[in-house]
């Protein structure tokens, strides 16, 4: 089929070359060429499995247990062609193997296994047991998942019931016949009950339990983590002592088994406790393990990792997201121009859809290079860890907290922004937006899991305050050189002077071009955030000193630690985009992507400033004439970007394999895929229909709905 | 059971009488004693068919074959009590049968049926029509759909492409050999094909087709309604040249089979074209039926009734949200207030927790009672209509447009607070509202339709400020009499000030404590509608004096007439929450009742000061002093209304089987309903489970993933 004429024109119009910002998005152009090679291994495979043509007309059950055959085949051929092993027995997690996910572009119930399972074994386990455990994770006979969350408890680690309590050898207890000791694993209340951990219900046979631990002597030590075996490697039947399943649908991801777990008295052998920071022994005696200093630190790090990784997803799912909007924007006609107009509008010309689609676009981009930078700094961080002797000075309190504030407040702001984005997008496609054949039910559906893992964000927000109020204690002590290294850096001056009662600055812009500017925009949201951050300190501060509780002085402050955290973020989410694009020019990009890229920045930065211009009024940083400029310039913003849209969301380079949408469809002949796609509803594969013979029939034929008149009313 | 602790506690502190607002929301405590005797019908029905404990688990396909069995005896009921019809031939929709469908709690692919189908007919047809269409409606011979968008058209009635072309008797053309001659209808292109009507994919054997009506001399007349028969009434078999079928899975609501039709040739009577208010004679001529004034606004009013039956469907559907909500973070304890506490904290008392979902409560009573005041408005004019003698001058265009406005308005803003609030409820429950079994994914996803259906969001503020714009132009040139009955009126004062350049008023609370006064609420309110209109007027007229042609002006101002829209709401539904709880004042309710509910009105008008201040800061109407007590009395006010959200969410007096929610049950007793729910997963059907012979054991026992170090990577 030939390409729709109005997509095919809105690519004649860019000002720039897509393949050079997909080149940047990859890394660099051979990147995406690995990329691609990789993508057409899947989508050319000659077995049917990895097609995702059928998903939405299957039973929750066989779509289930047909992504368990895709993670099969997608072994089978990584054999083939020697991805996803090292001869050392580690497993590898390199950039192949998550093309090749990506490529998959279907959930697959194994994810846990790579994703947490592990890498905990990495991170926690000392060097005898990643040697005894990893080579049978790399050949795929262990699987394991993570299992922390109760049925009961949350994010509240503290607050988790699961026991492992130490049997000596020798006892008469149960476990007491295992030679050095074992643990007792034990579910003690209903609330207890491990309930969540993806890939535990059906597919996984290990779990890393967290519990706590009680020794030998009966100490509760806190929580540690547990490699418990959940099913038989030869059967898979469940383990003496294990009830675990699926723990059934959800709103989406439902090819994966999230799974509960009721543990009653399991044993496992001592040694299954993870040993590397901590370990019981022989006696059951518990002692910490004296580690380096950056070696602890580098666990932390890794956990810092998961959240920025986070972050890139938010750019991914909102450029598919918007890909998939966009296109069918162009494509769309709806409302005549005048009366006697013939042809209708395109969608993507009614400013109020441009205003909703073009700052999600924007945004999408912008959560890359704040991605990328954060992945960046945090690699650099780990190797000069790795790099330092043991005992050396290596990384500050304060630079941990730092990125730990900032990991978290981008957490929070840009999963916040994706899952309201994407789920804007297709609403933004009326109707059609409704169908799972456009692809967004799934999209968002699945990305919706986001803004509540790893930190909901509504709770982050007070992790990022409880760093950033410790910055505004340092200024006022004068210690602020730990600072000057780190993300919060910019807050420093401005805090000072707020602090110092001097004068409060107010943006420079004295026209309308002046406002569209990335240093005047970057100046205001430094003063936005730090104004709000002085602001609830000094509010939490008097609270106190007029007799309150800190816990309720902090409860009352919650509210604003939110505006603080946003504010945090945006800051430095413009900063980064700025900066990511200035690194790239003259690389991967020439001045023309450089242009482009630069507008979505302003485009950005003046949208955020349009939709919490309350936070700049306030207090008289911007006038109202500047807001009404800030409205302006976005307005103008989006007509510039106009001509790029299109081409900017095809840069992303989703091949239609990978998109799944009717309506995001690169070639834009979206009408008839969403015909054909409507046919294969097993409610359609026969006449009358399923429901007709046993039911309708009965209205009909039997007569069931006549009125007789004869019975009186109840 | 008992009642879980914690939920007894809270219902122990409410100061007011719950069932005094049951009352309230019923219409009286009659009304509520009548909905409870209906809900018992279908709950202890003798047969399991009403059942919706299985309904999670289900393939879509079983899903809609059950509900039409449900249809089928609810019918079977109706007749047994005689409910659902009247003697006279009519189709009766009353409170008895709205109560009963809501009783089912789940969603009946019959729906439109009664929703468009017969509605259509009793406004459109004529009385011969009516008297041959409408008892076959009452006995369920005849189902119905309405069939208006097609596959590449929307909601721009214009656009659409299906013709019925008139062939007169004796032609030698298909259809002219019926008596007094035929309507041939067809689909000419792929994007004319009906595409979205519910009830028209399986269930419906008529349609009520919209298409270009083509008369006998081959003038098109625009579009009008044809009654078009789908399927056999025999056997339900598809008529000559119709295919249709079901649309396929959506993200929500699949119970219902929206469905796609093809018309090729389809022949029906001439005389089954609607034919009230315009006819075709037997020679194929067209012309417009003379009716009364009164009786052409009469299908007008019924239009806007649609939209405030929307607005009533807002505040239950956040209502049922809020109860499952505020119930569950009574329950959910996370948290500890310290580090030696035994206890955790009970999540409802986390004040973010609070102001995400107490503002969501109090916008839940408000849409309640602009609802009911809208309805009973409508109903009043169009009693007044009835009344009214032939030519007589009856209501004016002014008011027309005002109500018009007012019902746009409050539908695009009731049904974008109320989607994005549910699910806003679902993810202030953390985890668990992802489960299925919260009820919160059916909830939201079959909810998300209203922001798209009546009038897209996004395109219905441009339909307000059409109308308010005509009160500037009235203000201008003093005709504001008609205004002053209407809806807008409190926009006549300020508009005309501003008009003068008058100096601009201000806020006029004093202190923090004259914020929390509904007076100052409702005159700021009041003051931000009337500049916001007054500036898109001005930028309008300004763009156009300055050369841009009118299209452009008003498509450049279409962001800022969404800013209008939502001001007019928010003024509107302030007004109507505060009246009506006035009016319902020493008769349902009691001074305990008025005090708990005039808490929400003052934290809903707070709570959308502080959300959107810029709009009260730009002016200067408030001062940087006056936002933050706003702020701060909005913080007293989650504090005040603290002891009585779970008895005001039990006064929705949901039961639990139309809550349909492990998270939200009356008892509390949560977490064994989960588990409970969690076991009835087909995955969890068998050991070790479905995917496990095929796939999983080709890894554990074959050995497909063993790595051998043999192959080359690719």
């Amino acid at each position: 089929m030939t390409t729709n004429a109005d997509l095919a024109n809105e690519r004649s119009r860019a000002t720039f070359t897509p393949s050079k910002i997909t080149n940047l998005l990859d890394g660099s152009a051979k990147s995406t060429n690995r990329r691609r090679q990789l993508e057409a291994l899947i989508e050319n495979d000659p077995t049917d499995i990895f097609s995702n043509e059928d998903n939405h007309y299957l039973h929750r059950t066989d779509r289930h247990v047909r992504s368990l055959a895709k993670h099969v085949r997608l072994i089978e051929l990584c054999r083939s062609i020697g991805i996803g092993s090292k001869t050392n027995g580690e497993v590898i997690l390199d950039e192949d193997w998550f093309n090749l996910i990506n490529a998959v572009a279907d959930d697959l119930p194994t994810s846990l296994h790579w994703v947490m399972f592990v890498p905990n074994i990495i991170s926690l386990c000392d060097e005898e047991q990643k040697k005894k455990w990893l080579p049978m994770c790399r050949d795929w006979k262990m699987i394991g998942c993570y299992a922390q969350t109760e049925v009961g408890h949350g994010s509240n680690v503290r607050g988790l019931e699961t026991t492992a309590t130490f049997v000596q050898e020798g006892s008469n207890q149960k476990g007491g016949d295992a030679k050095g000791g074992s643990w007792v694993i034990n579910s003690p209340t209903l609330t207890s009950i491990k309930f969540w951990p993806g890939t535990l219900g059906r597919t996984c046979n290990h779990a890393m339990v967290i519990a706590k631990l009680i020794d030998g002597d009966g100490i509760d030590h806190g929580v540690h983590n547990f490699l418990v075996q959940t099913r038989s490697m030869e059967d898979h039947s469940l383990m003496p002592g294990v009830t675990c399943g699926d723990i059934g649908p959800k709103i989406g991801y439902n090819n994966m088994d999230n799974g509960f777990a009721k543990f009653e008295n399991v044993v496992i052998p001592r040694r299954n406790m993870a040993m590397r920071f901590s370990n019981v022994d022989k006696n059951g005696k518990y002692e910490k393990v004296s580690v380096s200093d950056a070696a602890s630190k580098i666990s932390y790090i890794t956990m810092m990792q998961v959240r920025s990784y986070i972050v890139m997803e938010a750019s991914k799912g909102l450029r598919h997201g918007v890909t998939m909007a966009i296109r069918y924007s162009a494509v769309r006609r709806q409302g005549f121009k005048s009366n006697d107009a013939k042809e209708e509008n395109q969608i993507l010309d009614y400013k109020q859809q441009q205003h909703r689609l073009f700052p999600l676009l924007a945004a999408s981009y912008c959560f890359f290079f704040t991605g990328k930078k954060v992945l960046t700094d945090l690699k650099a961080i780990e190797e000069r860890l790795m790099n330092l002797a043991d005992g050396e000075v290596t990384i500050t309190k304060t630079e941990v907290g730092d990125i730990h504030a900032s990991t978290s407040a981008l957490k929070s702001f840009c999963t916040t922004i994706a899952a309201d984005g994407i789920e804007d997008c297709r609403k933004a496609c009326g109707g059609h937006g409704f169908l799972q054949s456009s692809g967004f039910p799934e999209l968002i559906t699945s990305y919706l899991q986001n803004p509540t893992v790893e930190g909901d964000n509504q709770m982050l927000p007070m992790q990022v305050v409880k760093v950033l109020l410790k910055l505004v204690k340092d200024v006022q002590s004068g210690k602020t050189e730990d600072w000057k290294k780190c993300d919060a850096k910019y807050l420093l001056d401005p805090v000072q002077a707020m602090l110092n009662g001097e004068e409060s600055g107010s943006c420079s812009a004295d026209t309308k071009e002046g406002m569209m500017k990335v240093k005047v925009l970057l100046e205001a949201y430094q003063h936005r955030a730090a104004r709000l951050l002085v602001k609830v300190a000094q509010q939490i501060q008097t609270d106190v000193m007029e007799g309150k509780a800190f816990e309720d002085a902090w409860n009352g402050a919650l509210i604003q630690m939110a505006r603080v955290s946003r504010a945090h973020s945006t800051y430095l989410l413009l900063d980064n985009f700025v900066s990511g694009i200035a690194e790239a020019n003259g690389k991967t990009i020439g001045p023309d992507e450089v242009a482009v890229l630069t507008d979505l920045a302003l485009l950005f930065g003046l949208y955020w400033i349009e939709k919490e211009v309350g936070d700049f009024l306030e207090d008289g940083y911007m006038s109202a004439e500047q807001a009404e400029w800030a409205r302006s310039c976005t307005l103008d913003m989006l007509n510039k970007l106009r001509p790029n849209v299109v081409a900017l969301v095809d840069a992303n380079d989703f091949s239609d394999f990978r998109l799944k949408s009717a309506l995001g469809r690169y070639d834009g002949n979206v009408y008839p895929a969403i015909l054909e796609a409507s046919k294969k509803d097993p409610l359609n594969a026969s006449e009358p229909g399923p429901g007709y013979e046993k039911h309708l029939r009965r209205l009909f034929v039997d007569g069931v709905g006549i009125y007789s008149g004869t019975a009186s009313r109840l």
